[in-house]
């Protein structure tokens, strides 16, 4: 197939790109600009300070070295080694140097796969985290990593994630890219409303910002991971059921999902911190990613939405998938007729 | 050199990338949606009406033929050529047949400098508008349009255009891309800083909104182009002379560019329309173009800004250009020393 032939010239890992990308400081200064993300994982470090005392970290895929450097700022780990695949490392080194780290932290740079340390580690940190949690697909590094450099009854942060799905409104998308052809200036433009849905409707739409008011039900956590347990295999094909309840008569126009991590914490009595992406709290630079149906569906107060959702790796672009998702409308009431089954399936890109 | 040696490989037009993206809807989109733009020619149109009876329009680079269609509804020419170099050049001939404008609008597809007319026109009309004014040079093929089917006496719409140029504040865009690395999360990241300038500072940002407020000065006309005599030629270099009277104190961070275009009137006592792209009007797709200085300067109320802009087409890359500013700043009172003196180029992109 053409995909093949692609594939075998081109690296199915696009590591050039992706690596290439945290090469240049926008992605970075994106991710610190992120107060939500960043001071979770400050507040990680701060509220397990005394369980940090002359522990091992491993921090990896660190970027700018922000993590190692709260660990050495906030603490007193023994040492932490912060990996890093791009070029940025050799700043991250500058950067440990001018903040009088460099006791404590040790930049590598190299793919987590290949990278040697001299010993095994307490802790592995990382923000790994994509789209829709799994997109990019770095968690396979983080978890190579665990299997190689854990050391037996290790920690990993973060320590498990839940991916969250809402069936949902999305007006202002529909309107601006769907409704918008109907009748613009006074003309008819119809005819490219086929090529709208295709441009705008088949692939997920990423940084999205769902406001509460447009969920049409409580959100469902759908998927569930145990970062202990988890395997790299176990990612080609994840599957997760939902069942919602309708609380607001609208237009169902697709799903929104979002996900949230959670830090266990290492003191006695040590609450977990959580890092939620998802409408109720602030936004963060992941935003939310939404999965536009075909054609909005009138629902109603009462009615109920069930399926599922099937994320399947690409077997060729690894760092892509497949976001499949099954739903059937039970309409509640009497005079409605509003039982309908739909199924789509969107490619992360490919 | 690399340059000359990546052109030959490339198409130094890179025609290929530059028609797709007008293939796919979202660039068509986008400036649909911006009113300022289309009610701009849509008002052409319908204050001229009486006198586009009977004329014959070339509508170059139609898109999806809003402009062709504004004529056939508005008013009653007695065809109008509606050219489209993109794969777009379809779905135009079904939004004309959809409109019932078949009688009137004619619709070729191919490039402004290939096409054949059976006549020569009336009226040529286009929104070859880009930002920084020039950047694309879609201008180019205007002006070969012109030179080719333009009747003597024929009329050119837009008319007429001139670029602004205004010694600004930039202080959320400074604060969020250089002094960010100050002093995030209590830590020391100036180490990038240069890495910041080079990546944020060194090519002009394009989509800044500049608030009125961020003016420095009253905004001056650096470049005035008369779209019936400019010549193809006079498109490589093109300069300007400015000399600002600063209005306020404040952080002087550098300049902001937008254009404005006029359409004549062909009715006795008509008034020109205008699309002005500055911060005082509505805004539009373009939004403007904000050009760094490597260093905020601190300047007073009385002060001025004197100096040039050059806008030099590269001569590899035809759809780019490098925007060259020279400013020489004159304190005017006694107990400051704020004379200074700067250069820089801004490659857009290459
Ligand atoms: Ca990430
Ligand atoms: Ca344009």
């Amino acid at each position: 197939t053409e995909e093949v032939e692609d594939a075998s010239l081109e690296d199915p890992w696009q590591d050039e790109e992706y690596f290439g990308s945290y090469g240049t400081l926008r992605l970075h200064l994106e991710m610190l600009s992120d107060k939500s993300r960043t001071k979770a994982y400050q507040q990680v470090v701060l509220s397990n300070s005394a369980s940090l005392r002359s522990k091992v970290v491993m921090d990896l895929g660190c970027g700018t070295g922000i993590i190692s450097l709260f660990c050495a700022q906030l603490a007193q780990p023994s040492v932490v080694y912060a990996v890093e695949a791009s070029s940025m490392a050799e700043y991250t080194r500058q950067l440990v140097k001018q903040n009088g780290c460099e006791e404590v932290v040790t930049v590598l740079q190299g793919r987590a796969e290949e990278i040697e340390l001299p010993e095994q580690v307490d802790i592995l940190v990382s923000e790994w985290m994509g789209n829709c949690l799994l997109f990019e697909f770095m968690v396979e590094s983080v978890l190579l990593a665990r299997d190689r450099w854990l050391r037996e009854g290790g920690v990993m942060w973060p320590s498990s994630a839940a991916l969250t799905l809402v069936p949902c409104q999305a007006n202002s998308y529909f309107a601006e890219n769907m409704a918008f052809w109907e009748r613009p200036y006074g003309l008819d433009f119809t005819p490219l409303q086929p090529l709208a849905q295709q441009e705008f409707f088949t692939k997920p739409k990423f940084s999205h910002l769902i406001e509460p008011d447009d969920c049409l039900s409580t959100p469902c956590d759908v998927i569930f991971l145990d970062m202990y347990t988890l395997k790299v295999k176990d990612l080609e094909e994840i599957e997760g059921q939902f069942q919602f309840c309708v609380k607001k008569s609208g237009f169902f126009h697709g799903f929104t999902a979002w996900f949230t991590v959670y830090f266990e914490s290492l003191e006695a009595e040590g609450a977990a911190v959580e890092l939620n992406t998802g409408p109720d709290s602030e936004p963060t630079h992941w935003k939310q990613t939404l999965f536009m149906l075909d054609r909005p569906v009138s629902v109603n107060a009462g009615d109920s939405i069930s399926g599922s959702v099937l994320l399947r790796r690409n077997p060729i672009w690894r760092r892509h998938m497949t976001v499949t998702l099954h739903w059937k409308i039970n309409g509640n009431t009497q005079e409605t007729d509003n039982c309908q089954v739909g199924t789509k399936s969107f490619p992360m890109w490919r």
